[in-house]
Formats: C-alpha cells, structure tokens, sequence
C-alpha cells in the first residue's frame, strides 16, 4: 500500500487502469512560479506513445494530457498539480478471451494473489498506460532541473537482443537519439536493431534490451548518505518501470573484476579549479551522493510478455491446463518507446534530491 | 534528509560514524511478542565484523550489541527497539595523515561538497562500520520471517574477480557458505577465490565480485504496485550497501537477449493445487508483487576503494595534486563480509512489505 | 510541501482550486472488495454544498463526483481511487474588485508571503471548496469502517454564537441532527440558532460556534503511542479544517479545573465480561489509545472571514491602505455545511489507525 | 505503528521506557554546521526533570544526556544525532503491587488492548519519561531557530484549577516565567497557585490547567496549506504531550461567539513597509501559514492520573473489582515541568516547517 506515490518532496502520485475512466499523477511539492502549459508536456508524451512506428503496438491510446490544477496564469502555484488523460480506446471486449487465463510472465496471477480479485480488463493497474502519468510528471521535473540547474536528462537504446552499440555515452545527442527509429543514436546499430525488431515482430514475439540513461549538470552533494543514496533511489525508480529487470551504475557488473587500483577515480582540480576526477568509473555517484561528473547508469529490460504466439498457462478458476491464444495488438521490442520513461524517472529523482539537499543545506 | 530510515512500516533508523560514540538502530514498527534478545543478534554481527579471517582487514571494531529499549521480559512489546553498538577501537590518530586528502572513489568530496564540512575520522558516516546496524536490525526481521511465514533469507559470494561458479542457487545451503572462508558454497571455486584474494592482499590492492541473493518461503502477493515494487525495493536495499554498483533480478542483464517465447515462464497447478510456473526467469516477482516462486538476484560489489598502494589525489585546502600513501588495515575484498549485509537488507525489504500487505488485505 | 496528503496507509491526496479545472482526491491504499460507487457518495457531498438552504451562501457548485480509477465491475480494487467534480460556477469575474486586495482574516496575504504569487481567484487552494474532496474520501472511508467494524462518525452543531445546546452526545441520533436546518439535534435550540443565523446574515456578518464529533463501535487499541497518539491525529485532523481555531477531547479545557480523583474514570468489568469505564471523562482516548469507549470531542469554528461589511485593509501592490468592499454570497455560518467535514475527517483518522494497528497486530 | 517519529524533515524519532535500558532520540535532518553539545541542552533537561522544587515528585531520575553521534568537533555534522540517557533509578519492585491492576485514566488497559502484553513497570513507553527526548531534540531546535532565524519559543502556566491570570502574553519573560515555582509570570497569580498545589499534594491528590504557547520572530509563510496546516501541526505536537486534553489557537474557543466583523483581524503596512495586523485573534496563523505576527496559542492538561488516593478498577487477570492504592511519588499538577515540553514541541514544529518551506522555495 502507498505503493503509488514517488519522491519524498517532489511527490508524484500515479493513478489510472489500463481500460476506463483515466489515468494521470498528482504532483504535490512543485515550487511554484514555473511557467508551465501543457505543450511542455505533449511533446514528451509523444515520444512514448504507442502507434508512433512501424516497430510500436498499432494500438493507439489517447494520450493527450490536460492540467487541471496547480496552475494560474501559466505558472506553477505551489500547490497540487493534477495531471490527467482520459482513456478513450475502451476496448474490453478484446480482453474476453483472457478473462479467465493468466498471461504467462504478466501481473495477472499475482494481482490476484494480492488483492482477491482481477482487474481483467488489459492489464489493469499493471498496464504499462502507467507510465503515461511518469512521463508527463517528469516532463515538469525535466523543465524545472534544466531552468534552475541546467541539468539534462537523456536515454537511449544501447542493445536490443545480442546487437550493442558500443557509442560513448558523452556523444549522444538527444538529435542523434530520436532520429533513429530504435532511439539508438548509433546509424549502424540502430539499423540492424531495426531489422532485429521487424523480424521478431513478424515472428510475433519480443526481444528485449539494455537502455542508457545520462545525467548532466548535477552539482555534487545531491542523494543521501545510507539508504537514500542517489544511486540507490535512481536504481528503485528504474526498476519500478514495467520489464526492467536491472540496473547498473558506472563500471557496473562489469568493474566487478578490476582491481581497486585500476577502478578507483583520481581526483584532480580542473584549471577552472573545480573538482573533477580524471575518469568516471564510479558513475557520477560517490558514497550515494553525487560527484559532479556525469551520471550513466544502465537499465535491462527483458523482452515484453505479451507476443502473439500461443503459450500454455492455467485458468484463473479451474486451475486447470489452458492455451493462450496470442494477442493482435502488441510491442516487439518496447525500448524505443521506453527511452522517455527513464529521462523521467531520471528527471523525478533529481529533482526531488535537489529539492532535499535545498531543505538540509541551502 | 531522512536518508537515514529504511521502510514503511518496519522501521529501521541508524545512527553512528565509524569512530566515536555509538553506531545503532531504532526499529519503530516491529510486531509485539517476538521473542528476543542479544544472542538472536550477535551471531549475525559476527558474520559481518573485521577480523574474522585472513581474508578481512585485521582492524578489530566492538560489535557488541545491546538492546536497550523495546523489549520486556523477553519479548518485544510493539514499542522503539533500540540497537546500539558503542564504539572502542577509536583511533582518530589513524587518520591524521589523511585528513587533508580526498581518498579516491571514497565519500570524502561529497560528503563535504554536501554538508560543507569534514568528518575526516575513518569515513565518519560513509563508513561500512554503519552496515552493522543494519545487520543487527536484520537479524529480528529474519526472526519474524522465519516464525511468522517461514521465510528464509540466505546469499553467497557468486563472483570474486573473474572467477564465477555456475552452482544453481537452489543448492545452496547455509552450511554450505559458512563452511566457506569467502562464503562461496562451491568447494573448488572457493578454494580459489581464497588465492586470488590472498594475492590481491598481498599486492595491497583490492578487488570486487557478485553476491547472489536468494529467499524462500515468500508467499504469492507481497510488494507494491507502480513504485514500491517488491524488486524495485530489493534493488534500492541492495543498491544503498556500500561499494554496490548494480542488482539484477531474475534473468536480469542475461535475460534482454532472449525472445520473450522463450523467456516468458508458463503457470502450471502443481499437485497440491498451488499455482506454480514451470521456470523463474522472473527471479520470483511478476509485476512488482511476488509470485511465490523463489527470489534470486545479483547484487554486484566494485572493489573497495582503500587500498595500500599510493594514488593521486588532491588536498582539500589547497586543491593541490597530492600522493595519498595507503592504508595499513583494509579488506582487500569485501564480499565474504558483505554476505550477511545482503540477506538483513532482504529480510528487511520482505519483512516490510508483509506488514504493508496485512494492512491493506489481511 | 506535501501537506496535501492525510494519512499514512489509508492515504487521501487532494487537489484543486476554486475556480478553474477540477478538485479531487486520490485515495492510495483503500483495501480492495468494498462495493463502491458515486452513490456511496454524493449523499454526504450534498450535506456540504453550498445553496442548500436559507442559511448558507447562494453560490452553487458543481458537487457531482465521479470516481475514475481504482474501481472494477463495482468493487474497489486495492489501487488508487480517483475522486473528481469538475468546476464549472468559475466566475473569476466576480473576484476582479477583490484582486489586488487582501482579505481580512483569509489567506491571501500569507499564500503570497510563502509562494510568492497570488491566486486571487476564490480563495485559490485555500477554498473551502477544498473540503468536498475530504467529504467525498471520507464517505468511502465512513462505509469501509461501518462495513468492517461497525463504526458509526457522527456531529452535530452544539454551539453558534452563545447559544450553547447541552444535549448529551450520547442521545444524537443523525436523523436529529438532519432535522434540523442548522444541524443542531435539540429543536430548541435549533430553533434559536436559525434566528441568530438569519439575522446575522441579514447584518451581512458571521458568526462562530462549536461542532461536537462522535464516534461509536471503535474497538479499544486504536492509535500510536507517543506522536501519533489517536486524539492528537483527530486534533489535526480536525484543526486542518478551514476555519478551525480549537480541538479538545472528553472533559477538554472544561477538566482542568477537577481534581484527578473526580477526573479519572474507574475501570468495570461488563456483564458480558468487557472492560469499561463507569464514566468517560478521557472522551474515548486513553494514552493515545482508543479504550473501547465513545470517542467524543469539541471542534471550535471561528465565524467566517468573508463578510458583506466593508473593512480595512491594504492592496497588495502599493501596500496603501484600502476598503474591502463586501461580496455579495458568503455563509453567515459555516457550521451546518461543516457537520458532514467533521464526519469526513473523524472516519480518515480512524480507518488510517485500523489499518496500521492491522499492520503491526492483526 | 510508526508512531514514534514527529516531522517530515527534521525528524525526531524517540524510544525507550520509563525504566531499564535508556531514553533518547534519534534526530534526522538537521542542518550541518550547528554548534552543538550536552550543554545546549541539559538546561532545558533540568527544568523538566523531577524533583525540582517541593511542587514536583520526589522521584530522581537521571536525566543526563549524551549526544554519541552526528556531532564532529563542536558542531553537527548533518548526520543522524543520537541523544541518549541512560535510566538508573529503575526499580521495578516499586511497581509490583500495580502488575496485575489497571490504573484508572492510564494507559495500561489500552496498551495491553493494543499489543496483546503487558509492561508494567512505570508506565512503560507511556511514561512521561518519554518527554525528556522530546525536550532533549527541541532544545536543538530552539537553539538552531534563535541562530538562523531569531525564532524565540515561550511557554508558560496561565490556569491551574480554577486560578487564572489575564496576564497578557505579549507581556511575559522568560525570566518572569522561570522566577515562579510554578512558572506562572503573575507573581500574585503564582502564589495562589502555590499554594493551590501544595493543598492537592497533601491531600493526595491532583489538578490540571493550561499552559501558553508563544512563538515569536516566526517570518510568514510556514505552513502547509490544506492537511499541514501550521496550527494543525502545533495542535498535534501539544496533543501528543501526555495529559493534554485541548488546544485552541488565537481566539480559540472564545473567538465562536464573535461577529466576522469584530474577529477579523485588518490589515495595515507598519511604519517599516512590513505588512501586519492591528489585532491578532489569528493568533499568528492564517489560512494554516504563518502572517508573520506572534503565535499564541493554550494547551489544556487533565489532572495527571497517578494519585495517592485509592480508586476502584479491575485486575487485568481475574478482570474481577480491585482497589487500587495510591503510590507515594506523584506530581501533584504537572504543568510547571511541561512548560518546557511546550516549548520544545513547538520549536519542533516550527523548525519542520521552516526546512519544508525553504526546499519548496527558498
């Protein structure tokens, strides 16, 4: 319970199923004189709407956001911002042939197990239309980091299946990331991670991948000494979005086998006299708290449940062997659409720390 | 602010720096008339505290702990239970030659980038020497696990370096890892690890691995929806132990090059009639809320930033480049201490979210 | 900031300004299984809106809820509830003469001193408005606690003015206190009470008075000890209504004057083997903890600020002196409408105390 | 549960009992860089402790404070600060004729109600004991008020039984209060209630009243609107100090009975350009933020529980009727030693929502 609500002083509060009535976030905590409209918003939506390409779910959700408090005279008050789309491609009906089964590797059994009952309908609360809400609030931290600390938010699809882009994270443009289909801002990769996706849609099945996230501009001394530490807080949100099964920071899993020696990041003064470190295993974060180098992390995302080939399960009130037919309607591979998800959580994690080290230390 | 506090519900506050006064727990939260008292305690602080093998640095720290509220006649009476550890192998003296010096990839720029001043003792509150209350507060939770819903709490060292065993986590047992001196539980992999630890020791450098976490017993429908996912929070625990860099759940950064036909893992009934699924790429979790199946995840350790060989730094007053001369005492791998910090931070995850779920649906 | 949440499992977050949008709440941690839907609620909603009789404003507000989210084929499902009613009286023109004013007594000038900007619509967030959100959590909360426990809020006005009702509260029943036009039980005084009111109203002032709250079926057990005791939470529950100056609870500022051997309530044991008070002077609350007993306390209402006398004040540009010309459609006494938010507030402090004793000891 | 921390962001959480172990507090979220030892605040221990004059119990208790973390060469560090005091007048053999009887107007009933035990000694962590960590952190608070914003907290006895003094509260001192031995700052007042005291002790008996708060030099705009209302927030602080019964703010539960037109405070700019009130029935708070005048408010304490007299009640074994005798060491009236338990809850609540108001907008 209170499962729903992210940050402690920038707090956001999802609600909203998959099917009926609507879906969207109170923000309570935002400062107040931001300019803000929803055209700040709209364009970070459209980046994780389905039906965007050929490599999305043709589904098409009606993802246009309205603000309907918090707001005056296009400017944040200070008080709750109510953030919220109406669900309007209602289709139940298309869910009565899994009205009964549980989708293997989906929420439907364990909601159950939870709650006693079964919002059949999509996919309910679990439905990934959640992340709709994450993306317009982060769209108002993202506007607010950037006027007031110039940080920058970005992701992009590093692997899809076994393909790796091998790019330098500091060379990635936000340009570069949406100009690729995939949002890989490598030409070659995202090539043949296209073809990679067409096939794997055409096989109607699903692949999964590993996204980049990248934060500049963070001053150091932002995230909490023991268990709040920066990284820690940006590990839970991205594990919080729907397939990701990871995440890593810096060297990650892969400075496991370094010695200390080789990892460790000498620190110099910079002939501007701040403090920097000649490399950045650490990730940007030292002792939970942020260095002023540049934050990478990683996140993995498994390949999506829901494919079109047929698969065995049990029925939800027999217990009893079943078959699920596979579903018209789904994403091969959901990294592209993924990318604005994690430049939001991303977003709603700074902000809150900034926020929190300004009530400690300002 | 108010990093210092794990869960909602099962409340666990730490306090204490490496050198000086006390380190310690207030648990706010714990469920009346559980049996307690020190000695459920001290053999997990022993797990964790130096000197316990050749392997450990040889500093010697009291971890000695004392309840000293909270419980009457034996039990817990639902009342703040306070863990406290008084420190005695103070010996600031140690750390005169550092005190002017950032020690690379350690918390000594930002801890003061934040607070604007120095704890230069040790690592003041970015010490390790802080995991000892959360080991100590684990060790009720693990209680209440075990007695409440039979829930067991076990982790291992998978990973020193480049040396990995392959042994499947479900043949693991606790003899098995404790009869190990790096608390690897296969033989031929520990023996060496053992070398390779010893080598990096004796060259004063250092160097990292991969714990597996495992707990069993979980019943189907903890964890929250949306954000308070119950790997979300896995993952936070594990992130905010010192010197991790990454968690995966499951078939986690392995899993992303799988097609999800293949990935996904089907529902049986099995013959008691409990719901089941005939594999766990899930690593236990689905949707954020446990299935029932078993949790395993990966939780990986970059080496430990204190070693005996010279590195480059700067001086904090003058900016300066500086030579940092190493350390005597350090541990010149920290998983096998580490083991016992990574099963009290599960069993403190699950033992909130029980609570967190008998609130809303008992 | 985040003071817009109330609760810590049961957790209701409002939003919304008087003109303009929407106001709502969202309800985080409703136990799933209540059969719920706007009928469950819009009753207690039309005990608050304005325009019901004589003795309220004029004014009419769009009070319709619809519930949006966390409700499937009638049933709560444990998810967040979205509680919304859109405005649609907005007439920000009829604030234009008030707009660079500050209202006596209300909080224009302090909004503007903590966010620097001024929402001159209504009272912005400050509304009374603001209260139907509580109304309508607390309307789901008054039925989840009937339905689970018996439970049975209950208020009524015992005061306006100087006219004081010394009815027992024990002998309120809610068909008295709907009886009556200004929500007072005894028709006598009732009587008095809407003839002060009508000619307070036709002066163009207000008047105050006192609000009894009573709450029946409370197990004994409920409430924390120490900060959250259970007459401290009802305190602010209460004190956070618009226009709230004071809270007490059994004898209240009336028992400091009795000696504690008159004051204390001896214990009984029942025929049917209960414990009990023979009194209850402790109005319910013994420690923090609900003994068992009827839960009784007094809510002072200062009279409203808004009146249709001219008044001093000062215009919040050039800070010069100024006359507050009075508006037109104001309640000369806010009582009657506020008999269902003392209601609202007393079932959210318990239903929240339910669920974490439930938590902690179920 | 969770009951025993106060504050969002600067956290007090508190343990222990009334005997074995220790008391303290575990305060998160202090700002670093405050100058800090025992000596800040064992002056405010002393006033609160027992045995302080004639008027008190004679019971010792050693209220000798220590601060073991958080605190780094004279000045906080930012980190969690532990005060600690050790218990070591506890003699339980003092209580065993109470083990098996339910003391009427205590908590003994409702906490055995509440977690299925009992701890019988004193009155466990229902103990005024308790409010030594309360006074311990606020003295913290106050100190880091006065420092950073010239905040001054005052409090002081205003009625014991019947006596009364119209003292204005704008006219007490510090000095004045802590020169009555009942800190009453009505010399003639204090006498009468001297004596008033004196005759309930001898008679074995005890008396109520109501303290005053003041808050002065507090800027306007803290406070949260809607659910946090500031003097929500100082309502529940009072209400949460054992033996409180009441609290009104301002005009309070006089102010009911007055005109809108009479209450309402107007506005006018003071010679400084500062905007301000002519009067102050507010006291101090308008729409739940600060205006920038003194807060004043009454708390209203029952006549403590503990009495020499004998009372009927039941044993909480056989549940049959039992006499309960009267114990030797009570204090007659405890308000002297709660006015700094006033104090220190206020400072408490304000300097939260002075560090809640400078993350929003600072």
């Amino acid at each position: 319970m209170a499962g729903n609500t992210f940050g402690l002083l920038f707090r956001v509060t999802t609600f909203g199923e998959s099917h009926g009535g609507a879906v969207g976030a109170v923000i309570d905590g935002c400062p107040p004189g931001l300019e803000l409209n929803e055209n700040d918003i709209q364009p970070e939506l459209d980046r994780r709407k389905p039906g965007q390409s050929s490599l999305t779910t043709p589904r098409k959700e009606a993802d246009t956001i309205k603000i309907a408090s918090g707001v005056f005279e296009g400017n944040t008050t200070g008080t709750p911002i109510l953030l919220i789309a109406h669900n309007n491609d209602a289709r139940p009906g298309d869910y009565n042939n899994l009205k009964d089964l549980y989708r293997p590797s989906h929420a439907d059994y364990t909601y159950y197990a939870k709650y006693g009952l079964r919002d059949w309908r999509g996919s309910g609360r679990a439905s990934a239309r959640e992340t709709l809400a994450r993306v317009a609030a982060g769209a108002i931290a993202k506007k607010l980091l950037r006027k007031e600390l110039g940080i920058e938010t970005l992701a992009y699809v590093q692997q899809v299946g076994n393909l790796v882009t091998d790019l330098d994270p500091s060379e990635v443009t936000t340009e570069k990331v949406e100009s690729s289909l995939v949002r890989c801002p490598d030409p070659e990769a995202s090539k043949k991670m296209v073809s990679l996706i067409e096939s794997i849609r055409d096989e109607g099945d699903s692949i999964g991948g590993v996204i980049v996230g990248r934060i500049t501009g963070v001053p150091a001394g932002l995230g909490e000494p023991v268990f709040d530490k920066l990284h820690a807080e940006l590990g839970k949100a991205m594990l919080s979005i729907n397939a990701v099964k990871g995440f890593d920071i810096g060297s990650g899993f892969a400075g496991v086998s370094l010695k200390g020696s080789v990892h460790n990041d000498p620190f110099i003064t910079d002939s501007s006299g701040r403090v920097r470190t000649t490399k950045n295993h650490a990730g940007g974060v030292l002792g939970g708290i942020s260095s002023g180098e540049t934050i990478v992390f990683r996140v993995a995302f498994k390949p999506v449940a829901t494919i079109s080939k047929s698969q065995n399960t049990i029925d939800h009130l027999t217990k009893l062997p079943a078959i699920i037919k596979g579903e018209g309607r789904h994403d091969p591979c959901v990294l592209p659409r993924a990318v604005p998800i994690v430049e939001a959580m991303s977003a709603l994690t700074i902000v809150d720390h900034w926020l929190r080290q300004r009530a400690q230390y300002s």
